[in-house]
C-alpha cells in the first residue's frame, strides 16, 4: 500500500477502533483509549525513524532531528474526539504529516531543520471543561488552576493525568523558546461545506475566527394561556423569538459574520402557560474582529429597544470574546502554491472553529490546511474525508516541507 | 363572624391546610388530603342542614330538599388543586354557595326547588391524565376507559377510587335525567386580570372558550455554528421563532383570539450547534369557534409558506379542538342583575380556562360567576381573592336563588 491516501484511510480506521463503546469514535483524554491510540502512533512514528516521547501535558511528540542547532518545524493536531464523533477530526492531522515524512524518507530527502509531529491530548474539551492543554504548555500559557477541574465522575484533571503517568507540575517547564521554532502547520477536516461546494479537495485557512458569546435572559410575566388577555401580555418567548430572528438577520446581512442561537430554554415550558423566562445564548464569529464586535453591539442595541417597546426584562452581556487569530502569510502562501501545483484553486477560507493552532499562535507562526469532508459533517460517526483528498494533503505537506528546506539551503 | 366574606376566608384557610407538604396547596384527588377536605365540608354542610353523601365518582353532594317533585338547582366546583397551587381555585366555588344557603336559612327563606352543592374530585387533571370525572358522571359522558389511566406511581384511577371507598363501576348509574335540573352555577376566581383592571369585584362569564392545540416539529440541518456558512443554513430555531412571532401577531390582531406558544424544546440545544429540530405547541382559544378556527387555519398557511421559502421541514397538525361552551343567557342575566343591584357593572367576559361547567353543560344550562383575584394570579401560592369580593359573590348567589324562587312561585 504505497498510496498515501489509502494508507491514511487504513491508519485512521485502526485508530477509530480505539474508542469507548457506542457509535462512531469516543476517545477522551487520559483514558485507556488515548493510551492505545498513542501506542499505535508511537509504533508508526518509530517505524518512520522518529524519536518518540510523551511530554507531561500528554502530548505525544515524534521528532526527526535536523542538523545540530537547526530550528524546528511543528506539525500536528489532537488525538481526542467528541462523544460519538468521527474518525478524522483531529487525529487525521497527526496521521497525514507522518505520511509526508515517510514519503520524504522514501525519496531520500533530508530536511535542513528538525521536524516534530505532535498528537495533543485534549482539544475538544469534552471530558474536562477546559481544552488545549498540550499547545498551551508549549506556548507557556497554561493556567495551572485548570488542573483542579473535574470530569463528570469527579476526577480532577490532575488526577487523570497522574493516572496516565504524567507529572502535571512539570508543565511550566515544557514552554518552548519561540526563537527556535519555524512555525506550526495543522491539517484538519474543514468541518463545513465550503470546499465541497467549491469542488476543491484542499483549502488554506486565512484566520481562525474570533468568537463572542452573549447569554441572554428574557423575563416576562407568566399566566394561564386562557386567562391572560393579549393586551399587556409580556411573553418572554415572543421576545426571545425576536432576538433569534435578529441574530440570524444580522449575520445574513453582514459579510463575514456568522450568528447562531444554538441554546434556548423556556420556563415554565407548559403548553397552557405564557412563558415567564427564556434563557438563550447568541454567538457571533468572524475572521474580522471589527465585524464580530459590530454584530454583538448591534444585537445589544436591538435588545435595548425591544425591552423598551415590549416591557420585557432583557439581560444581555458578552460573557466571552476571543479575537480572531490570523494565519501566517508566508506559510499560507506556501500552502496555496502547493495546492495550485496539484491543480487545485488554493481556495482561502476562514476557520469558524477553534483548533490547536489557536493556542500554538502564542508560540509561533501558524498555518492550517483544510481537507474537504463529506456533506460538511463533523462530530458525527458519518464524518468522512476521501482517501484521494487525504493523499493530496500529504502531497501538499511534502511540498511545503521541501519549499521550507529550499528556502533554508 | 357573620360577614360571609370573612367566613369564606376563614373556611378557605382551614381547607388550605389540608394539603401535601410544600408551598401553597397541593390537594390531589383520592388522597388523604381530599378525604380531610371532604370531612370538613361535610361538617359545614350538615351544620347548614344539608343531607350529605359521596357519589361513586368522588363528588361530595350536599342536598337541601325542596318540595316533593321539585326540580334541582346545582352549584359547585372542584376540591382539587394543582401542585403548589392556591387556596381559591375551585374550592371557593364550593364554600361560597354553601354560605349563600346559610344566609337564606338565617333569613328563614325556603326555596321552592331542591339545591345541591357539589364538590367535584378532579378538575385540574394533575394526578391522572384525565379530569372532570364528577361532572361527566352527572352528565352521563364518562368514557369508562379513563379508569385504566395511571398516575406517576403506576396507580390506576380505578384503584385510587376503590382505595377511596368508591365503586367506579357504578359511575354510569350516576347520570341525571336533564328534565329535573334547572341549571348549574359555578363560582370561580377569574384567574386573569380583567376584573381587576376594570375595578370590578364580580363578572359574568359569556362562554367558556374553545381551545385548539397544534403540535409543531420544525426540522432543519444541524452543524457547527462556526463552520456552517449562513448561506444555505436551515436553522430549525430560526423557523420556530417565526412561528412564535406569527402566533402572537395573529392573536394580537384578531378580536377575541388568544394565541400562545407555551412549550418549545430545541435539539441538540448546544451553544455552538445550529439547531436541528425544534418542537413547539401553538394554542388558540376563543369564545367564538369561527375566530379560533380562523387563527389555526392562518397559522397552517403561514407554516406552509415558511417551509417553502426556508427549506425547513414543518410538521403541523391540530391535535385537539374543543368548541366554545356558551353560558345560559337567562341565568347569566340573573347574575348580571344581582351584580348591578350591588352597584357593580355586571361586566361580561369570556373564560379562557376550562371549568367543571364545561362538562356540566352537557347536562343542563350553566352559568359562571367570576370573582376578581389579585394580580390575575392563579395556580400559585400567591393566589388571592379579597374577603369583600367573596362576600359580594355570596350576596349575588343569594340574589340569583331568590330570583329563581320568585320566578317559580
Amino acid at each position: 500500500m504505497t498510496d498515501p491516501g489509502a494508507r491514511a484511510a487504513d491508519r485512521l480506521a485502526q485508530l477509530a477502533g480505539l474508542s469507548a463503546p457506542g457509535p462512531g469514535v469516543t476517545r477522551l483524554p487520559f483514558t485507556e483509549h488515548h493510551r492505545a491510540a498513542l501506542d499505535l502512533l508511537r509504533g508508526w512514528m518509530e517505524g518512520a525513524g522518529l524519536q518518540v516521547r510523551l511530554d507531561d501535558a500528554g502530548t505525544l511528540i515524534g521528532r526527526l532531528d535536523g542538523p545540530e542547532g537547526a530550528p524546528t518545524f511543528l506539525m500536528g493536531s489532537h488525538q481526542d474526539s467528541v462523544r460519538e464523533g468521527g474518525a478524522y477530526d483531529g487525529i487525521m492531522g497527526v496521521v497525514l504529516p507522518l505520511l509526508a515524512l515517510e514519503r520524504l524518507r522514501a525519496e531520500g530527502v533530508r530536511l535542513p531543520f528538525t521536524v516534530e509531529i505532535l498528537a495533543f491530548a485534549d482539544e475538544e474539551g469534552v471530558r474536562f471543561p477546559t481544552a488545549l492543554l498540550g499547545p498551551r504548555a508549549l506556548a507557556g500559557t497554561v493556567d495551572m488552576g485548570v488542573l483542579d477541574m473535574q470530569d463528570a465522575d469527579g476526577v480532577t484533571l490532575r488526577a487523570a493525568m497522574e493516572g496516565f503517568g504524567l507529572h502535571p507540575d512539570a508543565i511550566p517547564g515544557l514552554a518552548r523558546p519561540p526563537a527556535g521554532i519555524i512555525g506550526y502547520l495543522e491539517t484538519h477536516i474543514e468541518q463545513g461545506p465550503v470546499l465541497e461546494r467549491a469542488g476543491q479537495a484542499l483549502g488554506v485557512v486565512t484566520a481562525i475566527c474570533g468568537i463572542e458569546r452573549h447569554p441572554i435572559t428574557v423575563t416576562g410575566q407568566t399566566g394561564h394561556a386562557g386567562t391572560l388577555p393579549m393586551e399587556g401580555r409580556r411573553d418572554a418567548l415572543v421576545g426571545a423569538a425576536a432576538l433569534v430572528a435578529e441574530v440570524h438577520r444580522l449575520a445574513q446581512s453582514t459579510d463575514g459574520l456568522l450568528g447562531t442561537v444554538g441554546y434556548l430554554e423556556v420556563a415554565p415550558n407548559a403548553v397552557n402557560a405564557v412563558p415567564r423566562e427564556v434563557r438563550l445564548t447568541a454567538e457571533f464569529r468572524s475572521a474580522d474582529d471589527a465585524v464580530r464586535d459590530g454584530g454583538g453591539a448591534a444585537l445589544h442595541r436591538f435588545a435595548a429597544a425591544l425591552a423598551d417597546r415590549s416591557g420585557l426584562g432583557i439581560d444581555i452581556r458578552r460573557s466571552y470574546a476571543q479575537p480572531a487569530q490570523p494565519c501566517d502569510a508566508a506559510l499560507s502562501d506556501r500552502l496555496e502554491t502547493a495546492i495550485r501545483d496539484q491543480g487545485g484553486a488554493g481556495l482561502r477560507l476562514a476557520s469558524g472553529a477553534t483548533h490547536d493552532a489557536s493556542a500554538m499562535a502564542d508560540l509561533c507562526p501558524v498555518a492550517m490546511l483544510f481537507v474537504r469532508c463529506r456533506d460538511g459533517l463533523s462530530h458525527t460517526p458519518a464524518e468522512h474525508a476521501d482517501p484521494a483528498d487525504m493523499g493530496a494533503a500529504v502531497t501538499a505537506i511534502v511540498a511545503v516541507l521541501k519549499g521550507l528546506a529550499g528556502a533554508r539551503r
